[in-house]
C-alpha cells in the first residue's frame, strides 16, 4: 500500500487541476439548454476512466442522460467493487449569490468553491483517483472494480433504475461504495449505514358541494378545513407517537450498540435549536434528537391549503381542504403497507359528513446496512487508518431510492462513505467542497478496496 | 286605506316599466368605468322621490358615490319612518351565462330578470312608489318620512357609515324600513329581526425559521402545520360547542318563543344537506339547524395555507401555517372582546416550540330587535294583512353592518321586510325578482306606515 499512497500524496495538485477541469463543465442535468455539457461531461469521466486503467469505458445511452461504464475484472476469487457516483448537479440560481461564478471553480482556503464542487463531482472523482493509483503503482487494483456514474442523480434516477433493474448480471458485485453523504463533522470518519424510507400522501376533504358564505350557513355543515385539521391532529399523540393502528409493527428498534454510538456523537441541543430558530426541540418521546432525525419514523404535514388564502378577510365556507402528508419509514417498514394503514385510519376517523380522496404520491423504502456488514467493517477500518481517528456511524434521515434498489436488486450492501460536509451549500449558491477531504476520500477509498479484498 | 291601495293596484303596469327604466342604467359601484352610470342613477331616485311628493330632495356628494336624501317632516306627533335602500349592483361577470343580457330587463313569467333587481334596485323603489300613493290620494302620508339611498352597498357602505355617524340629527327617526333581505319563501310573509355579528381573525405559526428537509429534520422539530391543525382542533368540542373560555358569557339565549317560531317554519333537513351535497349535516348540539345558522355563533376555518401546495410531492417541512378563522357572534357578543378571548386561548394552547402572529381582520356586531318592538309588530300586522298569513320571524346568518350603525347611532328598531328569495340570484347571473313579490312589498310598506302611525 505505500507505493499507491505515496503515488496519491504526490499528484494531489494534479487531481485538483482534474477536478477544475470537471467543475467547469455545466452539466445541470435539468435544463434542456445544458444537454451537450452532459455528453461533455459523460465524456470526460469516461476518458477519465480509461486514462485511470480501466477497461470496457463505454458510454450507455438512456432515454435522457448517459450513463458512463467500466470496468475491471481480472481478480477471480477477489469480490468485486461497484462504485456509483453522479457527473449530473443542480441548476445555479439565485446567481447573484454566489461570491464566484458556479462554473469556474475558485479556491478559498482550503476549500474549492464551483456548482457540484461537494454534490457530487469532487466526491465521485475520488474513486477515479484511487483505482488510477492502483493501477499506476500495482498494475491492477487488488480486487474486482466496476464504475457506474449517472447524469440524472438531480432529477431523480429514473432512467438507472431501469438500467439496474434489467442489467443486474453486468452490475453484479459484492458491496456497493457510494461517496454522496456527509461526514458527521469536519475531520471526523463517517460511515452512513440506514436511510429513512418515505410513504407521501395527499387527503382531500370535501364538505359541501360548493363554497358557501359562512354567515349565511356558518353552523349548519361540517367545514371542510376544521374537520382535516381535526383528522391531522389525530395522527399523533401527545408523546409524538404516530396513533394508526399497525404503524409501528414492523419497525426494527434501535440496537443497545446503535443508540450508544449515537450518544457518544458530539451535538448540542441548544445549538440545533438556535441554528433553526425555534425555542424547543420537539418529537417522539423516549428517543434522542439524533435517533429522531436519522432512526425513527415520523409525519409531518408538507403542505395545507384550503378557502381563502388571500390576503385580508373574505367569510367563505370552503367547499374543500387539502394536505399533503408524510412519513419517512425506518426498516422494515413498507411504504405500501404504510400507505393502507394510513388510508383506512384516516377512513375511520372522518366523519359521515365529508367526502374523502386519499392518494399515495410516493414511496420509497428505507435501508440499513448491518454494522457488521463485512464491506462495512472494511470502510470503517480503512477510514480509521486515514483519518486517525474511530469511524463514527450515523444514519441519514432522508431517502436515497437508488441506493435501496442498488441492494435489493444487487443483493450488495451499500458502502456511504461520503466526504462532503452538511454545511457545504449543496443545492445552493457558493457550494464548496473541503480539498483535505478530498485527499482524504482518495486515501480511504485506497484502504477500502484493500482492506475489502482481503 | 281603500285609496292607497287601489292606487297601488291600477298603478302596476306604469310601476314595473319606470323599475325597468332603473335596471337599465348599468350602476355598478365597484367599477370605475360606471362612474357616470352612478350618478345617472342617483339622478333618478332624486327624481322619482321629488314625483313622488318628498321634500327637500337632493344628492349628498361623498368621497364615493353620492347619497340620495328625501324627507317630508309634516307630522307632528307622529312617529319618523327613515327609509334605507341602495341603488349600486354587483359586477356582471361571468357574462356568458346570463340568459338575456343583464341591462336589459326582461320579464319571463313572474319574474324580471336583470342585475339589481332584487338587491336592491326592486326593493328599495317599492317605498318610493308606496309614498307617491299617499301623495297622490291623501295629500302626504300617514307619519313623517325620510329616505336616505346609497351607491355603495356592495362595496362596504363606508361613506354611509361615516355619514351617519356625524348626521345623527338629521337621520333621527323611530324606526328604519329596509327592504334588503329575503322573504322565508315564496308568498311567505317574513320579517328577519336578527343578524349575526363576525370577529375574523388570523393566525400565523412560525415553527424553524426557513423550509426544511423534511427527511433531514423530520422528527426533530415541530411542524407548524401540524401544530396549528393541533390548535384548530382545540377550538370546539365534540359537540360542536367553542371551547375558548368566556366565548359563550355575553350570549342571549334563544327564547322559548323564538324556538317556537324556528319549529313552525317548513324546514326539511334532508332537503337542505341534499341542496349542499352532503351526507349528514353537523353543528351545535342540542339545536336544530336554523338555530344553529341564525341565532348561535359558530366558529370557521374560512382559510389555511402553509408548505407545499403546488401538484404532486415534494418533501418539505415548512417554517410556516396560517390560518383564517372566523367566529358568528350574537347579541351581546362583542367582536373586540370576542377577539381578544380567541387571541388569550390560542396563545395559552400553543406549544413552547413555535411563535404566534395573531391578527383582528375584522368585526361586526350582531343585532335582534325584540318581538315586542313597535315597529316590528306594525310590520308583521301589515304583511299578514297584505299576504293573507301570519307573518313568519326569522333571523340571518350573515352580518349586514350598516344595519347595525344605524341601530346603534340612531337608536331606532331596524324593520328588515325584504321581498327578495335566496334563490333570485343575487350576486349571480340571472339575478331576477318576482314581481307578485314586488307588489306585495309597495302594499305591505303602505299597510307598514299605516299601522305605525297609529
Amino acid at each position: 500500500m505505500q507505493d499507491v499512497i505515496s503515488y496519491i500524496n504526490s499528484n494531489r495538485e494534479k487531481y485538483v487541476d482534474e477536478l477544475k477541469e470537471l467543475l467547469r463543465i455545466p452539466s445541470i442535468s435539468t435544463l434542456a439548454e445544458n444537454k451537450t455539457d452532459m455528453m461533455t461531461a459523460a465524456n470526460f469521466v469516461l476518458d477519465k476512466l480509461t486514462d485511470a486503467g480501466m477497461e470496457n469505458a463505454r458510454i450507455i445511452e438512456t432515454k435522457g442522460h448517459p450513463l458512463v461504464y467500466a470496468d475491471w475484472l481480472h481478480a477471480p476469487g477477489k469480490p468485486t467493487v461497484l462504485v456509483y457516483g453522479h457527473y449530473d448537479v443542480q441548476p445555479v440560481d439565485p446567481i447573484d449569490l454566489w461570491d464566484s461564478p458556479p462554473f469556474e471553480p475558485t479556491i478559498k482556503g482550503d476549500n474549492i468553491y464551483a456548482r457540484g464542487a461537494t454534490d457530487d463531482k469532487g466526491q465521485m472523482y475520488m474513486h477515479i483517483k484511487t483505482a488510477e493509483a492502483f493501477f499506476k503503482t500495482q498494475g491492477k487494483p487488488p480486487l474486482n472494480l466496476k464504475f457506474i456514474i449517472e447524469g440524472e442523480e438531480e432529477i431523480g434516477s429514473g432512467n438507472l433504475e431501469n438500467f439496474v433493474n434489467k442489467n443486474q448480471d453486468m452490475l453484479k458485485c459484492d458491496a456497493v461504495m457510494i461517496s454522496d453523504t456527509s461526514l458527521y463533522g469536519p475531520g471526523i470518519p463517517t460511515l452512513t449505514y440506514g436511510l429513512r424510507g418515505l410513504c407521501y400522501m395527499e387527503i382531500q376533504v370535501t364538505g359541501p358541494n360548493r363554497d358557501l358564505h359562512s354567515g349565511t350557513f356558518g353552523g349548519g355543515v361540517d367545514n371542510p378545513i376544521n374537520v382535516l385539521a381535526e383528522m391531522i391532529s389525530k395522527l399523533k399523540d401527545k408523546n409524538g407517537k404516530i396513533k394508526i393502528p399497525g404503524f409501528y409493527e414492523d419497525v426494527i428498534n434501535l440496537t443497545k450498540k446503535e443508540r450508544e454510538n449515537f450518544k457518544r456523537l458530539p451535538f448540542s441541543e441548544k445549538q440545533y435549536a438556535k441554528t433553526l430558530g425555534v425555542k424547543e426541540l420537539k418529537g417522539e418521546k423516549g428517543y434522542t434528537t439524533l435517533e429522531r432525525v436519522w432512526a425513527r419514523p415520523t409525519l409531518d404535514c408538507n403542505g395545507i391549503f384550503g378557502g381563502f388564502t388571500g390576503e385580508g378577510a373574505k367569510t367563505v365556507l370552503p367547499s374543500k381542504a387539502t394536505a399533503k402528508i408524510s412519513m419517512r419509514l425506518v426498516p422494515d417498514q413498507d411504504p405500501k403497507k404504510i400507505g393502507k394503514l394510513f388510508t383506512k385510519y384516516i377512513n375511520k376517523i372522518a366523519p359521515k359528513s365529508v367526502k374523502l380522496e386519499i392518494k399515495d404520491l410516493h414511496g420509497a423504502y428505507p435501508i440499513a446496512t448491518s454494522l457488521d456488514d463485512k464491506a462495512t467493517t472494511a470502510a470503517a477500518n480503512a477510514l480509521s487508518k486515514v483519518f486517525g481517528k474511530k469511524t463514527v456511524f450515523m444514519r441519514e434521515g432522508g431517502s436515497i431510492p437508488i441506493v435501496v434498489t442498488f441492494a435489493k436488486k444487487l443483493k450488495a450492501a451499500p458502502v456511504l462513505m461520503g466526504m462532503g460536509l452538511n454545511t457545504e451549500n449543496l443545492h445552493s449558491p457558493n457550494e464548496h467542497f473541503n480539498l483535505n477531504h478530498f485527499h482524504l476520500g482518495i486515501l480511504s477509498s485506497a484502504y477500502f478496496l484493500d482492506e475489502f479484498s482481503k
